[in-house]
């Protein structure tokens, strides 16, 4: 199983809307005769991958699968059928489908008499899949908020630059993970200060992620800025009437969606449904401090990666603004997932600590 | 060596002004025969409390040592004398001592036919006797600077609240560090603030610190504070000229030193000078932000601790004030030496960037 996750997590960053899977086939004997992982939306399951690679020699052997297999005649056909066919008799699997649609596969296997068990490494493939599984628990992407900043917890020296505060490891760092993001978000403060390009570079066969830039009234992009360059596809969402057709000539697209009720800026509830409706279930928030107030704020941050520099400065911009916390018992608690030496600096990373742990 | 290393670990905070020693004497077959460490300024030597355990088995060994062996007849006579004495026939040591009135004991040993080697794990020996060997070094105590902070560098909610930003294992954890330093400081903010106690609790055996308050008015620390309590001796450094006869009738010691050349409060140069002078070897900077920045801004910090909470507050105050750093590269640069995990909290540990490294 620690094999099928590490294949799984192979198709990170493309599948979506579909969860990553791995599987791995054994013969009779225990002997590993297939492999396989999803590796785009639209492309067969890991379990077809794996049954292709092992043949005739699948027949009387086992499938180890991260997830339960399907059992809906989606555009591949229900993976199910497939290992009754190919003359598996025994499926291992990690995680339960949550997804209406395609769950029922443990039942459909062992109604064909098929040796099921489930639960196995459980952890570790929820884990690869995370942001899948957030999605289709909470109906909308899970949001990963990723930072760099000091100890002193600056995003930025008191003049405003920031060029670097972290070391070319922890920036390339920033690459796979918008690698393995369905879409990358800013807001227009970043947008207008840094001129980010927010696309992927340096990770071998990647997909580009949506870049999205929160900018309510259309003005902090425009045309010539880099984020609109043809590297990956770019969408403005706004809440204007304005005319925004120089910027969709530029090569952009517009979103419009209504403000948020209170506080600045645009709906992000709104924002992550639609964003929902266009597949996107991970999304790495790139800032500013602005924007990942309000997420934090609206309890819509299911990570933190945080790239912090061995420096200090004193002085500049913090890492977060003003989230509505005026007292120590309100501060948002994290359980720390993870610390990892990149280059000189240190990534920290964290999930919301859940209600039992408080 | 690794043994005497750790040896000399027990005397960290009770030998000042002497370093920390470790010692293990081996017989002839390389058993171990004696252990010793410095247990106490004014006590024995590690190298005498070694070889009284050996006793006659030490004739023909070795001594493991992790400084040089003095050569001086101090407080208790030199030790490279009592080597030779005891037949000891090689002497192995990791740090050469940089005391002018203490060195030359390898020659002596060397002189009186005895097979000396040097600079054996000498990293790990110059590690547990670092506060010392600054302290020879620059003519100043060490000095390491502990702060407790969210991941977004905020020492305090936006309302002043603190209790607890950081869980119980990592205040304990401080406690250590007190109990393995001379001296423990805070400026009059946080004196005034926080009414800090500042002394050792729950470190079993602990040498309490000298608790040391900047305080130019001499005015944030008054009768009842709890820092003037009678569990450890208490200064308060003070410009004034006014009357401090209320305090040192409460208990205090007072200090009087310049303000200043320029920026708030006290001359730090000449505190460092005058703690040296007292003895004081290794000071632990306990805060708050605004004394932590000008003891950075001189160039006057040897080490940092950071306690860091996964947490995040958004606004309050951060927990390092203005240290005139003003662009991205005059940020002050330091060295990871170490992450660990202190229940849900993570501790960094990092030393001034070298110039071979920047
Ligand atoms: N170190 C890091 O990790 C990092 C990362 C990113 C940026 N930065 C730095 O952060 C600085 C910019 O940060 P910033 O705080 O000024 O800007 P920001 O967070 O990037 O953008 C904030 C702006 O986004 C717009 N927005 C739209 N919907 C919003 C909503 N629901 N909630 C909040 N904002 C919303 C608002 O402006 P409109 O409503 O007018 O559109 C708001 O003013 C730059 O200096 C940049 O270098 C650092
Ligand atoms: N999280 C943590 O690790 C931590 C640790 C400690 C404190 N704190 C928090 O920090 C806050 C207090 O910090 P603070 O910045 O206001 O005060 P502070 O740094 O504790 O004290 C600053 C004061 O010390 C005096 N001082 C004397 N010589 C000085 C010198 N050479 N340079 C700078 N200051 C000198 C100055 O006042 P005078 O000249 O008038 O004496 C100065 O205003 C409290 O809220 C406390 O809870 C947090």
């Amino acid at each position: 199983m620690r094999r099928a996750v590490d294949l799984a997590a192979r198709g990170l960053g493309r599948t979506s809307p579909n969860p990553v899977v791995g599987c791995v086939i054994l013969d009779p004997a225990g002997r590993t005769v297939g492999e396989g992982w999803h590796k785009r939306a639209g492309g067969p399951h890991a379990e077809i991958h794996a049954l292709a690679e092992a043949g005739d020699d699948a027949r009387g052997g086992t499938a180890v699968v991260t997830l339960e297999p399907c059992n809906h005649t989606g555009r591949t056909g229900p993976c199910s059928r497939a290992l009754v066919a190919a003359g598996v008799v025994r499926v291992v699997y990690a995680v339960a489908d949550p997804n209406p649609t395609a769950h029922g596969g443990a039942d459909a296997l062992a109604e064909a008499g098929i040796d099921v068990e489930a639960g196995v490494l459980a952890a570790q493939a929820e884990e690869v899949n995370t942001a899948w599984l957030t999605a289709v628990r909470r109906q909308r992407p899970h949001v990963h908020w990723k930072y760099a900043a000091t100890l002193d917890g600056r995003t930025a020296a008191a003049d405003g630059t920031s060029r670097w505060i972290t070391s070319g490891p922890a920036r390339a760092d920033v690459h796979r993970l918008r690698a393995e993001s369905d879409a990358v978000l800013v807001g227009s403060g970043t947008a207008r200060t840094d001129d980010p390009h927010l696309a992927v570079r340096d990770v071998p066969g990647a997909e580009q992620p949506l870049r999205v830039v929160l900018d309510s009234s259309a003005a902090a992009v425009a045309p010539g800025a880099r984020v609109l360059d043809d590297r990956a596809p770019t969408l403005v969402v706004t809440s204007t009437t304005a005319d925004t057709s120089v910027l969709e000539a530029a090569g952009a697209d517009i979103l419009r969606l209504p403000a948020a009720r209170d506080g600045v800026g645009l709906d992000l509830r709104a924002l992550l449904a639609e964003l929902h409706r266009r597949d996107v279930r991970s999304v790495l928030l790139e800032g500013g401090p602005t924007l990942a107030a309000a997420f934090l704020a609206e309890g819509l941050v299911d990570r933190i990666t945080g790239y912090l520099a061995p420096a200090l400065l004193g002085a500049g911009p913090a890492v977060l603004a003003d989230a509505g916390i005026t007292t120590i018992t309100q501060a948002q608690r994290f359980t720390l997932t993870g610390t990892e030496l990149i280059g000189p600096d240190l990534r920290i990373t964290a999930v919301p600590r859940t209600t039992e742990e408080s």
